[in-house]
């Protein structure tokens, strides 16, 4: 009997980068992932799993060797990928620990394209937490892409200063897009079932100011709300997603 | 200039109960409150403050005073809390850490009625853990009803016995519902903006197994999904809140 206790992430698909392979198919494995799936997966000699190349195709993978060195997998990988989101993440820079699960659960909800940006209610030594570094980043969405079995890694901008964004950066970002600005307290509610290409802005916890508000308006965003309930932005940012999904 | 910055859960609104009451609409504030008060919201002799009573009526407050002693506020309650979710909500025992988040967004989202259950991948030690204490649980769901600005604490239930809780309490619970059960992989997606009564299902990391899902089944639950993705029970929650709601 075999029972996969999840410790953290659930690692739903084992993801595999160019520098795995040793010959064209096989990969070895070592760290991380080699003992998530022997001790996570409890997954022994023969076993099957999923597995996919990191921006590129999923896959099989059958259990071939399990040493000290490493763990040896024959991979088969010709499989898409999942459809993206179509919705372009604004999301005003939260503390660093709630980041990390925002990025792992947009990360695994499919949005693909997310600016962190500032706002006036942004503490401003959030912008040197070490969560910022592009690899630190990369491992939190790396984790989000294991989790929901996807292989295309979000691409994340960092925007540290509000104005020169709105201004400058954000008229091509929403061009094509119906873009939306999570306001509560405004009376039209968040469009259920959207399904077309969307921008949302989320601000930080205590909202955007009324000049950020008025400056994304003046981008063509349209303010909208969940109701009578203000909800943390780790809640409010899976909500409002499957809303307009 | 006074900014909000939120250390943690945002207190959006002051939650009383009858013991603070010094007089018929006085309170004085000590500890947790007392702090947040002024070293969050920065609050000062004068200022108003949204409060409400635990499963009572929300105001506003005046703050009277400050001392070391306590904060007093003059309070006026007149508003109703924000209409209740029309969702019961099954889900089965996540591990500690993540169930506080979760009974935090869970009650901030306005559901009442909440029942924590066994499922064969929920790992045992779970049912030992004290946050399953009351005062532990009511704890979280005080910050929830905080953030999401509502006085109405929800009904928590633990359920530590998978099959005699669906044989023998189930179909009550289910009345007068239709019943989901997530089930990632079937084919049938979960409803947009459903806005009836509901009760849904949320299994553990890894999901109910198949003799869950058919008992649930033969208790009205239709097996619904989120597509491919598999998602964390913390962000499947608010999603699937946020999807029928």
């Amino acid at each position: 009997m075999r029972r996969q206790f999840l410790a953290f992430a659930t690692m739903n698909l084992i993801l595999l980068d160019e520098e795995d392979f040793v010959t064209d198919s096989r990969v070895c494995l070592i760290g991380r992932r080699r003992d998530h799936i022997l001790n996570v997966h409890r997954a022994v000699i023969g076993d099957e799993l999923r597995v996919g190349l990191l921006n590129g195709l999923m896959g099989c993978g059958r259990i071939l060797s399990v040493t000290d060195q490493g763990l040896e997998i024959e991979t088969s990988l010709d499989q898409q990928p999942p459809e993206p989101l179509a919705v372009t993440l604004l999301l005003a820079l939260p503390r660093p620990k709630m980041l990390r699960r925002i990025l792992q659960s947009v990360s695994s909800l499919g949005v693909k394209k997310m600016f962190l940006i500032n706002s006036y209610r942004v503490d401003k030594s959030f912008w040197g937490s070490p969560v910022l570094q592009s690899e630190k980043l990369q491992e939190q969405l790396v984790l989000g892409l294991e989790q929901g079995i996807d292989t295309i890694l979000p691409e994340i901008h960092l925007c540290p200063r509000f104005k020169p964004f709105v201004e400058d950066r954000l008229p091509d970002i929403v061009r094509g897009t119906t873009a939306y600005v999570a306001h509560p307290g405004v009376e039209s509610a968040c469009p259920h079932d959207f399904n077309k290409p969307a921008t949302l802005a989320i601000g930080p916890e205590g909202g955007f100011i009324p000049y950020e508000v008025e400056k994304l308006q003046n981008c063509g965003f349209i303010p909208i709300s969940l109701g009578e309930r203000i909800l943390r932005v780790e809640t409010a940012v899976p909500v409002l997603l499957s809303r307009l999904i």
